[in-house]
């Protein structure tokens, strides 16, 4: 594959594709080590001429020798045809990064059309705008909270049903026999829920399928990822969740819970929705990128606080999440959002249990009162490669959906398997009669303890654990418990359902952790401080979650908040930290690996350590695109329709190439297609101005390039980009530092960053790629190589 | 004033010291209102032409009429020379801008030498550095909690012996009459103890006044305030702060602690200490604002988690002051020093106790176990007339000595006259032998019931407002209480002493919370929600500090954190809120009142909404002192040594005016310190190259210009910055609105930013002042005033 080595001069250098070349930062270091200074800036006029040669991206070059001008390079492939040459199948791994997603434009476009607007309006009208920001939060909260109550209802209702007719045929076959036809009625129950739920997602909207941790996680950081908060993700994610938790699979609903907020939150401040056609005009100023990813992670953090009945942990991890555009304001906002939907679960969820007004129960996994990181890491890397199998194999909607019923199927045998063959039999005290507890072979007045923790849902076998007085369990139910539970959780994790990760990963950790309780009190007889196991099954659930997700401090107060008790922070948090501490050493979290394995481009908080040798000329993309300020329709369209490069930002420049503002596909689309021309403009005195409602109006789908007409005529035709332009886009020189360009392009959400020369003429553009692609690997600085995924 | 008018044409405008004109906005929107886009230019012209003419920043013209090219202004007053015409008395109010707070250097100078450096660093390196950054946030964690630790035993002690001594001398003369000598005792005691800690503070180190945290606030801001995080600040706060809460002051400690573990992590972070000259050559790589930045935050949080038991509230206190520097890292080192912090002083406070192992104290005032906004814009105004007052008159030291005394016998003696006078008597209960519990006019068995409010420290009398049974003070003792409390805390908060205002605002509305509840039980006497009063002093006080300190967040958190309960998380977060919104309509928060009255550019999280109109060319400083790339030492000593304009930034250019760096003052004084001139360089080719150690051994304390010696020889020789320089600052196009100057300055933590036109020629800087100088007042956009304070 390597196999071709040649000499290359500047004069002579060929544009090859070099996609799959080795990375350039290998090259500059083979460079750098046995160069001298004249190498170096024959190092650059090479890269540059290599990039106008090509007329595209270069990614590497890899230069193993210098001998005068000329350098030993290795080529992977001979020039092709950059289209055509493109892989139609690329093998899937983690060292790819997709061209399929899109940033947000958190960026605010100042025009003057925008800076018209914000000058007429009246310190009133400020305020008015602050007030219904206020008013949305509010709303998100609410319908929140009330969707939250609908699935914890839902799920009730189902899983006791469910319960109760198996729980009757169990107890009708125990004495005579045939108990494997109560084994059989429970798969099919539960494959009958789990082939709803899966249909739903694998056919009406994959995207819904996981937690949405991910792509809420994805959204915050600035990607678009397509379909993440449409109408219709909500309802399959709602419908999905309900009957994967009522289908007996070890998932939990708070995943999905996040999400939810999320899509309710963009659903909301917009005003109106694109699906069903319904425009409110309602909140017309907020639809653009900036105000609804605000909203959005109010929504994320009503949907933890809606969860967990944890508003301030719902702040945090919405802060965690997407903090590089915290202000103040907006965190009230969210706090304010948080605090409302766990008022209003609480409020119906008493009405629903016929206590109106008793708010004791804030959440869906109160653990209650209390009256006082290694398996993680192999939970991610078994899920991990499993993950890895399904992108490769398992992507047809058919398959999905099976794999989902075979899931099923097998968790209600080996639960069954599991109560049938264990002999843990514990007297049935008065304040379990509303559990489905079974009898089975145990003795009247007896039930079997192995059931408590597979007959029940996830939530509930949660709170068993903690709460049931020492000598509920015996050590071997639970180790055997946790052992079956861990290897469900992580084969569940990832199937074509919507499905939350938190509750398995409590109940695994609870179990172990109680374990551990029951195993320490056996060595120390005499010491009282051992006797709870409740306890340890908290922190053996914190450990474990903690492990998985790697949050520390959101995940310490939502443990906390959903507790009811500040006494065990302290060892939470001790415990979360160490749990990511190891965790982190050998593998990533959960969600991370699932960011990595969709090549989602996620930028961290910050730029790898060892790359402040690299500078915005070595990362920028150019050759640039861009346009002059009164540009010919024709080339426009051209542009915007050459679909090899696909690009979205266009620097606007007055000759020679001198910088005078950034334009957006978007804007330009709609200037198509309203034919903002200036002959006709001259002509028709009297046409309306493009106003800023004509770009909310098409805001967030804009219509592709190739549904808008333009004649033969007006191809020749001008257009005047002045107004909409953005006159003040944010630049860098050429030499600035890649933390640099990093943080600046992080710390302002920024999509486009122009990199000019010395008199202000463009010479490059930065975009999210050029700067997710690098990562700190395991030898040292790494890059990503760019796919069609 | 304002009587001069006159008719000014661009050919004839005169320059003026418009410092006290009406504001440049209302200049801009006059003119607007009637003028056409001619006039636009014409206005730009005429500031531009003002500006140059002036050779100073011009503050504003009043324009009120435009006549063909002449434009009808308003001027003050004739022309001054702009040095000598310097006011030196200025009428304080809160409508000026100190020009003596300097900013920090937050954004990192990139320069040659500091990328080599990282560059050399290998991953190893890095991981060290991240490694020593944890211990160091351990150490502050650790130390911050052994001075809370100190302080705590120490006010303990003295204040134990105080009430013990005038106890026994009330139980002696109350009998026999002469209680008059037992009022003396109080109020000589309270005085001394007073007179200590005020002549520390106010011949010592004055700026060890007050709680610290709008200090602590400010420095997180980027405000470089002198010498808030010096050795001798602490010593003299926890002496400062022993003393006045021993001294029987409504005063609080959990302010001063905050400060102190700001001063704490500043103080180890850097590795050495500049007060006591020595140096451990340890944590170099810190010595630099932007590292020791975050270390301060770190400290604020490790002192609001010893001072509450609060880690998470610390976490969250240090982001809603510093948030826009906020990244993930920082978070959980700042968590990581909160636990610390929390675990070391319970630790080292259960020994004291004499219970090691028994960690059930979290914090300095643990309001105990529960089992189950007005007043503060009062309290908040009060104290603005009255700090007025002080700035104007109470300025020196002696007067302020005076005034602490005065206030410490007023304290005694109010608070005698109230015990005296009061016939609350209640039966002594078994649990309340600790207290120091006065029988005075008492039956036997009996204690009087207004003494455990007064006749305590203040934590204490907080903590039996919560705890105490239902009965155990009646309405009229805590309506009199709440009453006097209020005005001597209001009187107390800005004297010349070391005091929080945490405690008193709890006090009081844990006094009127409790008021409010017996009265509402009185008023529904069959209900048993109302029956525990000590609930409502809890969300009294909640709303009564909430008013006057005007947090949400992070406070939640911290009453949560510190009662030790989630359950009242949602009644204080709403009481939080609505005290707030209550609070903010009528004014300010005391914090921001103070930081307003000293004058502080202060950055807060977004530009005012109404000032999109403003660009950056209107609120740039200009013309700009450049240097040249290759600049004459001479011109260099010059340009320093100008101590009217004492500029701290500096473009770089190549001619003509072409941008190509940024250099700091304090840069230019090392280089000159260092005679790193370029004809030296080349006679003595062994000369040791500057390097960055040179710079970080002289921060933070780089020596005045006048210090460094330069012959006349020397003055002729030139200096080549280029190595030194920052080659890629961030520049802005002068057509940017303030808001977007705004958002760049603040989300980068920016100290200067370069304006530049479109081939990049320097026309303007942006500093905070010229941010900070605009605010939304009652009539739209207003302008504060620079001034020497």
């Amino acid at each position: 594959y390597y196999a071709e080595a040649q000499y290359v001069s500047l004069r002579e250098a060929p544009a090859y594709d070099s996609r799959n070349a080795p990375t350039i930062h290998q090259a500059v270091r083979v460079l750098r080590k046995n160069a001298s200074d004249a190498c170096d800036s024959l190092f650059h006029s090479l890269l540059l001429y290599v990039k106008c040669f090509n007329g595209s991206k270069i990614v590497s070059s890899h230069i193993t020798e210098v001998r005068g001008d000329a350098l030993m390079l290795f080529f992977p492939r001979p020039l092709q045809d950059p289209i055509r040459g493109r892989p139609k199948e690329i093998p899937h791994n983690e060292k790819l990064l997709s061209l399929k997603y899109e940033s947000l434009d958190y960026d605010n476009i100042e025009n003057q059309l925008f800076l018209e607007e914000e000058r007429r309006m009246s310190p009133m009208g400020f305020r008015c705008l602050e007030i219904s920001r206020w008013v949305i939060c509010g709303l998100i909260g609410i319908l929140t909270g009330l969707i939250a109550c609908f699935i914890d209802i839902m799920v009730e209702k189902l899983a006791g049903y469910k319960y109760q007719v198996i729980k009757e045929n169990i107890e009708k076959f125990t004495e005579v026999g045939g108990l494997s036809i109560s084994l059989i009625l429970w798969a099919v129950l539960n494959c009958a829920f789990v082939l709803v739920g899966g249909i739903m997602v694998a056919f009406f909207e994959p995207i819904a399928a996981g937690s949405g941790i991910p792509q809420i996680k994805c959204y915050l950081n600035g990607v678009k990822i397509p379909r993440v908060v449409r109408l219709k993700t909500l309802v399959v994610k709602v419908i999905g969740v309900i009957c994967s938790v009522a289908g007996g699979l070890a998932v939990g609903k708070e995943g999905p819970m996040i999400h939810s907020g999320g899509v309710v939150a963009a659903g909301v401040s917009q005003g109106r929705s694109t699906s069903l056609k319904r425009d409110f005009k309602m909140f017309e100023y907020f639809r653009r990128d900036t105000e609804k990813r605000d909203f959005v992670s109010a929504g994320a953090a009503a949907g933890v606080s809606a969860a967990f009945g944890a508003p301030v942990g719902g702040v945090l991890f919405s802060l965690e999440e997407g903090a590089s555009f915290w202000n103040q304001m907006l965190t009230w906002r969210i706090f304010f959002a948080s605090m409302i939907s766990t008022f209003t679960l609480n409020f119906f969820l008493s009405i629903y249990h016929g206590k109106p007004g008793d708010l004791s129960n804030p959440g869906l996994i109160n653990f209650g009162r209390f009256e006082s990181g290694l398996l993680g890491a192999l939970f991610n890397s078994l899920n991990y490669w499993l993950t890895i199998f399904r992108i490769r194999y398992v992507h047809r909607p058919c398959l999905q959906v099976m794999e989902a019923l075979l899931v099923a199927a097998v968790t209600a045998a080996v639960s069954f398997t599991m109560i049938y063959f264990s002999n843990d039999c514990q007297p049935l005290g008065p304040e379990r009669n509303e559990e489905y507890s079974l009898q089975l072979f145990c003795a009247d007045g007896e039930y079997n303890s192995m059931a408590t923790a597979f007959f029940n849902t996830p939530e509930r076998s949660v709170r068993s654990l903690f709460h049931y007085q020492p000598g509920s369990y015996n050590p071997m139910t639970l180790g055997l418990f946790t052992l079956t539970y861990f290897f469900l959780a992580c084969w569940t994790y990832g199937l074509a359902v919507s499905a939350g990760v938190f509750i398995p990963s409590l109940l695994i950790g609870a179990a172990w952790g109680r374990l551990c309780g029951i195993l320490l009190a056996s060595f120390t007889p005499t010491s009282p401080i051992w006797a709870d196991p409740g306890k340890y099954a908290l922190i053996g659930a914190a450990a474990q979650l903690g492990g998985i997700v790697r949050m520390t401090l959101s995940l310490t107060v939502i443990m906390v908040e959903a507790t009811g008790n500040v006494t065990y922070g302290l060892p939470i948090m001790l415990v979360l930290m160490i749990a990511k501490i190891v965790g982190d050493y050998f593998q990533e979290g959960l969600y991370d690996i699932h960011i990595k394995l969709q090549s989602v481009p996620f930028l961290h908080w910050e730029a790898p350590a060892t790359s402040h040798w690299l500078t915005a000329r070595e990362v920028m993309s150019s050759p640039v695109t861009c346009f002059n300020r009164i540009e010919k329709v024709g080339t426009i369209v051209d542009v915007l329709s050459n679909t090899s490069t696909n690009h979205n930002g266009f620097p606007v420049v007055v000759q020679p190439a001198k910088l005078c503002g950034l334009i957006l596909r978007s804007q330009l689309i709609v200037l198509l297609k309203h034919k903002v021309f200036v002959e006709l403009a001259r002509s028709r005195l009297s046409q309306r101005k493009l106003q800023l409602k004509d770009f909310r109006d098409a805001y967030p789908r804009f219509p592709p390039i190739q549904s808008i007409h333009v004649s033969q005529d007006e191809r020749e035709c001008m257009m005047d980009l002045t107004e909409f332009m953005n006159p003040t886009p944010y630049t860098v020189p050429q030499d600035t530092s890649l933390p640099r360009v990093f943080k600046l392009f992080r710390a302002l959400g920024l999509r486009h960053l122009v990199v000019a020369d010395d008199v202000n003429r463009v010479i490059g553009l930065v975009t999210r790629k050029d700067l997710a692609r690098y990562h700190l690997g395991k030898h040292g600085l790494e890059e990503l190589q760019l796919a069609q995924t």
